[in-house]
């Protein structure tokens, strides 16, 4: 049920020595073929770690034949020295896959670089090179949970999805115990699929999937330098999907991992979906979804188990949403607490005893809306980003 | 020392059960006169306040006499109903004022009204009113200290500053222990001056004033519904200053205050500076400062004592103003941590144990600069803001 559930496809996660301990921490994820279409999402801050340069270059090709992830360093902020460690890792990957049990013609053109960890420090490359041999050594065609576990950080699950189609499927695996729009702590997604699919029906799924469900998870609105997704598609399967299928398959897999990301995000106590209602384009809602998400007021009221509404209408507020104040409704848990941006249902009937909470805004401007998933700010939110470096 | 330095203004701030205990609550500042001009700036946010929305009206006409405030209750989010009370509240400000020992001839459009405290809740107006009758009554002119000490909420002290020119003053006070750019816990401000000043040279001085001193702190990033600056001036010591001299006063006041609000943030433990340097334009730095400034990430290490410059890196890298990752400086407390968007002078050495922190962040790319003031994130932030509604 992971990476290496679609055919074609094999992978590992060993332990290097870039984490203490023996955790794993080197994965790798090789595409067999007979096709080695891909696609990538990358970070959008402008300042991106060494493996995001890489692999955007990788992507242009429209090819890629494996992906190599290392966690315990992000390899960020580590100017033209931490570029060339990603290029030797890369380099070293294609040498080992060449020189393999299963050789594989491929340069290192071929090979996407993912890291996560600390940033601003050199990756120790002493150990990650002969890792990377390891990784190849134990590559395996039900490898993908282990590769799902050596990207693990802050993470307390490993987390891996599979959906299948008709003689098809698509697997992923990813990391992050903060999100997308994303935190810092990176968010890693390697998605595979055995359907027959050229690039841009790959590239499309991949787009719209994460439009959808990634960029509408937001547990503290930190931009990471280093997130990535990447989806692999290698046609062993002989069948084509419509794009629409495609589209469809993947979507619910990068779903089912924001949902598991946003479950495991750091020091939560509560996971809280915004579902914004009655907007005039799907953009207002996501708007506003994401101003409420984002709030610290709202995030800290609802660790307190307050139904504080006039933080959240005053969170809508910012947007430039269309929007009439004095039209606005909020319900927290059920309980109409505003209508019409005033005081509406007692607000001592909310119940927000229980780790899930659901907040509806109402704009009534239109027919769009827009669900954004994110969590509390807790005690131990402040304690796991304080006194760990990341 | 207060809004009641300059000649010509007489306040007060009494205790009338709004808030619990004996504590003053209602605050009136009185201009009289000869003049009664004004400026206002207020909060940005969409979703405003019934106060706001009042005070707007009566700046446009340009002439205030008087202003009355009130903790205890924001009358945000209250419908009509909401707007009904304030208006009422001018009305009755009014009508004591003509009643009077020293009678004022003024009508409800020259009271401007300022509210602070829970959003979404009516007021209780059968204890404000009587409690501006006794306001009226107490007024007096050192009643300055008084006033300010009515509009605090969370806050643990008074705010109240005064800079003097040739012959004429500029008086202030300030609530707000969140900030302006600014948080659910108001910022309110009035300003006084004795000099003569037309409207537009007083609207010129405030904007330029706030500009620098309260949109350049930020403790949490979020916008109340209730921000309201007033300048009230009555040319009672006859002279009149150049526009440089009245907005360098202004801008003087307004710098005093912003750095006691954020000396006196919700639950800090770091007072922290972000100076922008070498940016291409002063809002190209603004932007850079205030995105490390409202970064959780960046806040909670810094409440670790954790000098992590990849995360102030990885906040720039979010804004969309001119610079190349490569070429970005960063020292902490004046530790050159990073140069080049790398690794540079050893983090250990970096001393993080006092409560002052300043941040350099150099662009290279220009000559502008600016600083942004703001707090770290901290469990006492946490505790604050959901152990009490606002």
């Amino acid at each position: 049920m992971s990476v290496t559930h679609p055919k074609g496809y094999r992978a590992a996660g060993i332990a290097a020595g870039l984490k203490t301990g023996d955790a794993r921490d080197v994965a790798l994820v090789v595409n067999d073929g007979p096709d080695a279409i891909a696609a990538g999402v990358f970070t959008a801050n402008r300042v991106k770690a060494a493996p995001v340069l890489w692999s955007q270059q990788v992507l242009r090709g429209g090819i890629v034949r494996a992906v190599v992830l290392n966690s315990g360093g992000a390899n960020a902020c580590t100017g033209t020295q931490g570029f060339r460690d990603t290029h030797a890792t890369a380099e070293h990957t294609a040498a080992a896959l060449r020189a393999g049990s299963k050789p594989l013609l491929i340069g290192a053109g071929d090979v996407a670089v993912c890291s996560t960890g600390l940033i601003g420090e050199l990756l120790p490359m002493d150990r990650l090179l002969p890792g990377v041999t390891a990784a190849v050594k134990a590559l395996a065609t039900d490898g993908g949970p282990a590769a799902a576990e050596a990207i693990m950080t802050t993470d307390s699950v490993a987390k891996n999805a599979v959906v299948t189609g008709d003689g098809w499927s698509v697997g992923g695996m990813a990391k992050g115990a903060g999100m997308l729009a994303p935190a810092l702590a990176t968010m890693l997604v390697v998605l595979t699929t055995d359907a027959v699919a050229g690039s841009e029906a790959l590239d499309a799924a991949l787009r719209e999937a994460t439009r959808l469900t990634f960029d509408r998870i937001d547990a503290d609105g930190c931009m990471s330098t280093n997130d990535t997704v990447l989806l692999l598609a290698n046609g062993a399967a002989n069948v084509e999907p419509t794009q629409q299928e495609l589209t469809a398959a993947v979507t619910a897999v990068c779903q089912d991992l924001a949902e598991q990301l946003i479950a495991d995000a750091e020091g939560a106590t509560k996971h809280i979906a915004i579902e914004v209602l009655g907007a005039a384009s799907e953009a207002d809602a996501v708007e506003v979804g994401r101003s409420v998400a984002r709030n610290n007021l709202v995030k800290t009221a609802l660790f307190g188990n307050d139904p504080n509404w006039g933080r959240i209408l005053a969170a809508v507020g910012t947007t430039g949403a269309a929007f009439e104040p004095d039209r606005v409704d909020v319900a927290v848990n059920g309980v109409w607490v505003c209508r019409g941006g005033a005081a509406a249902e007692d607000r001592s009937k909310v119940d927000l005893t229980g780790r899930d909470v659901t907040i509806l805004v109402h704009l009534h401007e239109g027919e769009l809306s827009a669900t954004i998933r994110t969590t509390d700010l807790s005690h131990a939110y402040v304690h796991e980003n304080s006194a760990y470096s990341s």
